[in-house]
Formats: structure tokens, sequence, C-alpha cells
């Protein structure tokens, strides 16, 4: 059976694109980058194009294979490596990276869905537009990968994820047939919404091998603001303070607890943190059609209005360029930061941002009882209401030993005060492996039921991606 | 059987709310607003709330008939009323119709899913907010018909479809179970995006009951101009810099060919035309969050560059908040005008926007060649490339011989074009009874197959509002 799996796949794609573990090292596409999963697979596929994936894809079929696709292999949650089993055949994208069309009157480009998100920037900024999605993995994480997880990252707060920048799809169904859905189209009620199901899917429900995407014009100036709260309140306080004065042109609105600037600190000590120690930093961030000048007269009203009203107590407008990347790579160290302060349980969470305040005080007063000394590392997009609610080991503690010991009760614990605040227990990495089970028991069992029906109807053999998500 | 059915109907919603034919003049209900169908319903029931709802399905699924959700019965397509076997349940929503929750700071609303969509819009403006889905039907379509048919109207090019306005969905499916699916969260990545795939599904997957709404803060300015342009492509060339120049400002891009604006001077006299006749002329709107002068300065900026570039040749702002509305009821006047002057074909169509001066420039030739004198009355919503290219008798000739002599032609003279341009044959309004037979020849098989497999998976027995969509 197997060896004709690979005579098949040999003859479709060629000898080179076909990678047979013992022969090439696999690890490369086995091991997810943060080394939680490592798994086996019966053999990497390496297609050129939408033909070939379809071809792999019926092949795959044909034999009763599974299929795990990757793109840039930057996930977060298991999603696209193969399980231990040996069994599973992993399909990498990676070879359809072409830009097919950009049409700028329309404001829309077409893409491979292997194309590095870095490189889809690019092409639209040489257009003189914006393809607006960003976030920390885009050197290597792939555009098809971005749609299967509806990616979020730092802009969401205007533009929204992944899925809000999507036009359509051109996908391979788990019976090898292409959908052609691409479409240049912002209006289109032709019948059920097959994009966005496909979107966020993980794999599971088809494979995404090309995307149209929505850009937008290129603003003129864009410019960084810090601010400092004394409360998570007052943080809430000045969003709803900046939406109203701002409007669209508000792109950032991203928050940091003191732990997490005292660890950039405490880790990158040549950075410098303007505020100093504050209980909350805010990080705004405007993007101006009209120019630099406009933008500094917005954020100096703004933050004149909050002082006044007494939401912040200081703040700090970049003057340079340099300044505002400067801000940024505060925030982004953060993550770094932590890895560098030891092992820790992450939580990619979301809530309506009215209830953020009152989740934080709860959990953290909960955490501090059931784990004395735990230390929390809170930043996230509070325009989005996504907070990484991350806990690090008490100072003196071996991480290793704290998360052997505690993690799946700190996970309960936090997992159920976002339940009981209307939360989500994955804002924007997706489920996985990794959380799973922990949607099998958290997530509505109506919804639950709907979903197992959907991937009953769209993929029955249950080869795509098996074992994540549903 | 009949007997049974109506007597567990009455036990569960009182005898008041289980109208029956003869008893009862049910021809609101039977009969769409443009008179175009005319069905008969087996019973109309009027649930009073979610609880009822699921009790309702669940009756009808016991007794094998078939139901068709309905609110305010304001649908261009035949979506929402019975055809004319008898044998339907017409389920009326409008009874559900509380605000449940307002929470301004995660701007967001809970609404039934009967509420009028002028009242969603009022209490969002009572929470000094704004809910901004507007169009034409707003004092009598219900917001449960306005996601279950993906509404759009006037604000898209800026807030986007219905669609993009919702966050969360309660829906009671097939089988009688109540979805809980409201959320006021921005970022969810836990599973399939069922909210999306019951948006735009006309009733035909599951039964809206409620729905989690998305509110923005009110601008503190509106303010519209007109501008006049030879050609459609300066028409497509002013969208571009008024993007470029405005961002997000904008909310209003709408264009009128000169048949149009000749009808409703014709039919209309009383309302002033500032410019006068001419080939095409484009209504703006900005939305301001800094104030009427700063939306002014831009408007001045934007229109004298468009005079620069040769894009625009005249331009009127307006001046009052009453010029902004009698700018506005010009444009909100053509589809009476066109009644006035008699039937005529309409098409609500979608295209990329580059590609719709090629579009046009076709279809007007093709259509003169074929049809000569026919009259084209082209208007719509450009920014979204949405358009209403309606087909108007040649003068002198009655319309209802034209139509019934040629409606079918034209149409697929126009379909066609569409097709061959990229286009979509349904770009706000929906499938419905309308365009079920046209949408089964023009997608693609293999959208047509997902959507078949999705329809029976959720809705094995198609009790839910057959004869729709697919």
């Amino acid at each position: 059976m197997s060896a004709a799996l690979i005579e098949a796949l040999r003859d479709c794609l060629g000898p080179a694109h076909v990678l047979l573990p013992g022969e090439h090292d696999l690890s490369g596409y086995e091991r997810d980058w943060r080394k939680r999963y490592a798994g086996r697979a019966l053999a990497v596929v390496r297609p050129a194009d939408t033909a070939q994936v379809a071809a792999v894809v019926s092949i795959a079929r044909a034999h009763g294979v599974p299929l795990v696709p990757q793109g840039g292999n930057t996930g977060l949650v298991g999603g696209g490596v193969p399980d231990d089993s040996g069994t599973q055949l992993l399909l990498s994208l990676q070879r359809l990276n072409r830009v097919r069309q950009i049409d700028p009157a329309n404001l829309t480009m077409t893409v491979d869905a292997g194309c590095v998100l870095q490189q889809v920037q690019q092409a639209a900024r040489d257009a003189g537009l914006l393809f607006p999605l960003s976030l920390a993995a885009e050197g290597s994480c792939t555009i098809g990968g971005n749609l299967a997880t509806n990616a979020g990252g730092t802009q969401v707060l205007r533009y929204g994820n992944a899925r809000e920048l999507c036009l359509g799809l051109e996908v391979v169904t788990a019976d090898g047939t292409v959908w052609d859905g691409l479409s240049g189209l912002r209006k289109d009620n032709t019948g059920y919404d097959l994009r966005d199901l496909f979107i966020g899917s993980e794999g599971t429900l088809g494979v995404i091998t090309a995307a149209t995407l929505k850009l937008h014009p290129l603003p003129l100036a864009r410019m960084t603001a810090l601010a400092a709260c004394d409360t998570l309140r007052d943080a809430v306080a000045l969003l709803g303070l900046a939406q109203a004065r701002c409007g669209a042109a508000l792109t950032g609105f991203e928050v940091m607890n003191a732990l997490s600037l005292a660890l950039v600190g405490k880790h990158f000590p040549q950075l410098a943190q303007p505020l100093g120690p504050r209980p909350w930093t805010v990080l705004l961030e405007l993007s101006d059609s009209e120019g630099e000048t406009h933008a500094r007269t917005q954020f100096e009203g703004l933050l004149e209005d909050a002082l006044e009203r007494g939401v912040i107590d200081d703040a700090a407008v970049a003057e340079t360029l340099a300044q505002s990347h400067a801000m940024w790579h505060l925030r982004e160290s953060i993550p770094l930061a932590q890895s560098e302060e030891g092992l820790n349980i992450k939580h990619d969470i979301a809530l309506p941002v009215s209830r953020i305040p009152d989740f934080v005080d709860r959990c953290d007063q909960l955490l501090a009882e059931r784990f004395p000394g735990s230390r929390l590392v809170d930043f996230g997009h509070l325009g989005d209401g996504n907070l990484h609610y991350n806990v690090q080991a008490p100072e003196g503690t071996a991480p290793a030993d704290f998360l052997r010991a505690h993690e799946a009760a700190v996970n309960a614990l936090v997992y159920d005060q976002v339940v009981a605040h209307g939360g989500s227990i994955s804002a924007e990495h997706g489920i996985g492996q990794l959380k799973r089970d922990e949607l099998a028991q958290r997530k509505s069992p109506v919804a639950l039921q709907l979903m197992r029906q959907i991937k009953q109807a769209l993929d029955p053999r249950g080869l795509l991606n098996p074992g994540r998500v549903v």
C-alpha cells in the first residue's frame, strides 16, 4: 500500500518533492517551532501548484491516508505537524508562492497560499497599498496558514482578523476537487458563506491553495504614543475616548502590565522605557490619511483630554519614526523576555472589553490564593478584548517544576473564569491539538454537534488534518 | 395530521398566535411587498420568544411540516413568503422584539431577531453610539431578516454588510435545539465559523432568534457632496482618490447615471438637482470624528484635487444638514422614480470596482444592439462594486409588454456579462425563489455541491425554507 502510494506521489510531483523519513531530515516539518509537538510523517510532499495539491489529495484519498497541511510551521497549537503515528502525509504548501495578481483600482490582490506574509505585505506596498495583517511570525508564516487559523495580530482593531481581510478563496476539497472561490467582490449574496467556513477551520475541511485579499490605501503617517494608567479600568476608559475622538484612525491599542515591562527591562536593559514602571502602560497607534502634523494634533488632543479626566497620568508621543519603532519593540519584546525568564503557562483569551477589568481582578486574586507567588505577565490587544494572560512560576521556583505540578490546575482556573466572564479560550491562536480536549469540554454541545455535522459532510472519511479542532 | 398540528401549536403559543386561513386575513404574510410572490400558508405562527420558536420548530418537525421564517416581509427575492401549496407554516419572528442589552464599553448590543432595524439604530443612538446598517426598508425590515439575507445598504463601504456588523447569533437549529452563540467577542478562534454560515443562508439552515451586534462611535459630523463626472472611469478614479485622502472617513460613495436623475427630475420635479444633468453624478459622504470644519476642509481638498486632475468637472458640498439630506433624497428617490416610469428589469449585481467601466460599456452596447431603445437606469454603491443596473422599456413601449417579451433574454444577456467580468448575480438582495434557478446554472458546480452537502448536514429533512437558495 505504502509503496504504491509513494510511487503515485513521485509520479505526480517528481521524486525531488516527495521526502521520505530515513532518506531526508524531516524534523523541520515534523516538529513545531516551539518544540511542543514532535511527530513523524509518512512522507512530506511539496506540490508546486493547485493542480498538484488536488492530485495529492486524490491520491491520499485513494489510499485512505490522512493529510496534514502545513504552511510556514509557525502555529502555536500543534495544528500543522503530524502526530507520532508515522501514518500521516505532510502536505507542505510552501512551493505555492506566487503573487498572482494585484488590482489597485479594486484594492485587491490574489496570492498563492504558500506566500510568506511579509512577501504579501511587500507586494502590496510596492503597489502603493497596505495589506494590514501583521504579527510576530510574519517573516516565515504563510498567508494560507494565516487564513486557515484566522490569524489576528496588532492591526485587528482597525482592519480585522485574517477573515476580514479575505474576499475569496481557492480550496481543494476532501475529494480532491478544486473550488475556485477567488473573488474580488465586496458584496456577493449568492448562497452559503463557504469562504468563512474554510477560514479558521485549520485544514480540517479543505486545503486553502490561494486567496484574494483586501488591500487598503497606505496611510500617510503612522504615529505611536505610550500612556500610563493606574488601573485596567482606566485603560478601558482611554480606549473608549480614543475610539470616539480618533475613529478608524486608531489602528493599535495594546496594554502591558508592570511585570511585562519589568521582564523586558530585566532581560533587555538596552531598551529605553520612556514612562518608567507603571501599573499599566498603553501603546496607542494612529494611522493618518492626512499626515504627521494631523496625527500629532490628534494625539495631543486625546492625551490632554485623558490627562484632564484623570484616565492617564503620563504620556509620551514618539517624535520620530525610530521612537515609534522603539515603542512597538518594547511591546514585541515581551514574549521573548518571558521565554528568557523561563517556561510559563500561556493563555490566549478574549473577553468583552467591558468585562476585562473584572476578569483580571478576579483571576489575579484566585491565582494569588491558590498559587502564592505566581507571577502574571498580562499584555495584549486590549482594543480587541484579547489578552495574553500568562502565568510565570514564582521567583526562585524552577519553572519546569511549577508547570509540572500546576499547569493543568492553572489552566482550569483561568478557563473557568474566562467562561464565567463570557470569553473565549482561544482568541487568535486556534485549537489544533493543544486545545482540542479543552474545547470539547467547554464549547456549547450544540455548537460542537453542528461542527461535527459539518466535518462529516465535507470530509466524511476524516482524512483532512484528523485529531485537530473537532 | 393537520388538526393535531394546529392543536399542538395552539397549546404552545396560545390560540391568538396561530392564525389560520379562512379565519384570518393572512395576505400581509403570504404576499411579498412588491407583489411578485403570493403564496398560501398552512398557518401563520407568531411565537413570543426563543423557547417558543424552538417549540414550533420541534412541532413542525414532528409533523413533517416545512417552515418559512419571516421578519418584516420586505425581501426582494421571495425568500420569506410561503409557496402556493398551502402546506408551509409561516413562522413570523415579529414578536421577538426586545433590545436585550447594550454594552457601551464593549461597543455591542444584543437584540431579538424581530427588532425593526430603525428600532435598533435608535437604541444605539440613545446610548450615544452608531449602528450603521442603513437601507430603504429600515422602518419595517427586521434585524433577523437583515442577517438572514446579509443585507447591504448605503454604509457598506466603511462598515461592511450585516455580516460584518454581527459578532454572535442565537439560532434555533432544524432539530429544534437552541444554539446560544451570542457573543460580544471580537476575536474567537474556537472552531468553525457557525455564525457566518447562518448569516446569509436565508432561513434554510436555522432560524435566527437573536444577535449581538457591533456598534461604532457616533461621528461628530456627517457631510455630503455631489460631483459630476464625464465617464464612469472618472468616477472610479474619484473613488480611489477619495479613499486615499479620506481613509475610513469616507462612508458613502454612490453613483447615478444621467437617466436615473432625469427620471427623478421628471417624476419629482420639486427636488433640486444642484449640478444639473451630467453623464454621471457621484454622491460622497464623509463621517468625521473631529467635526464639521474638518469634514469641510477634507471635502474641499479632495474636490479641488479631483478638479485639477480632470476627474470631475463640477461639485457641490452641502452647506447644511438639510442640504445633505436633500442630496441623499435624490439618490433614494431613484427606485421610486423608476416605479413611476413603469415596470422594469432589475439587476442587483456586484463586480470588481476596476471592471465596472468595461462591464457597463459592453453591456450598454449589447443591450442597445439587441433591444433598441431600451433605457438603462444605472445607479448604486460604486464604492462596494455594487450596481443596480436596471433596464427600462423604450419610451412609448408598454413596460409590461416589453418585460413579457424580453425579460428572460435581458437577464441572460446581463448575467452573462456579469459572469464574464468576474461578478455576482446577487450583490445584496440574496437568492430566495427569484434567483434560485439562475444560481443553479451560474454558480460553480463545486460550490453548489458544497452548499448541498451543508444543507443536507444541518437540515437533513429539508424542512427549513424549502425551495430557497439551494
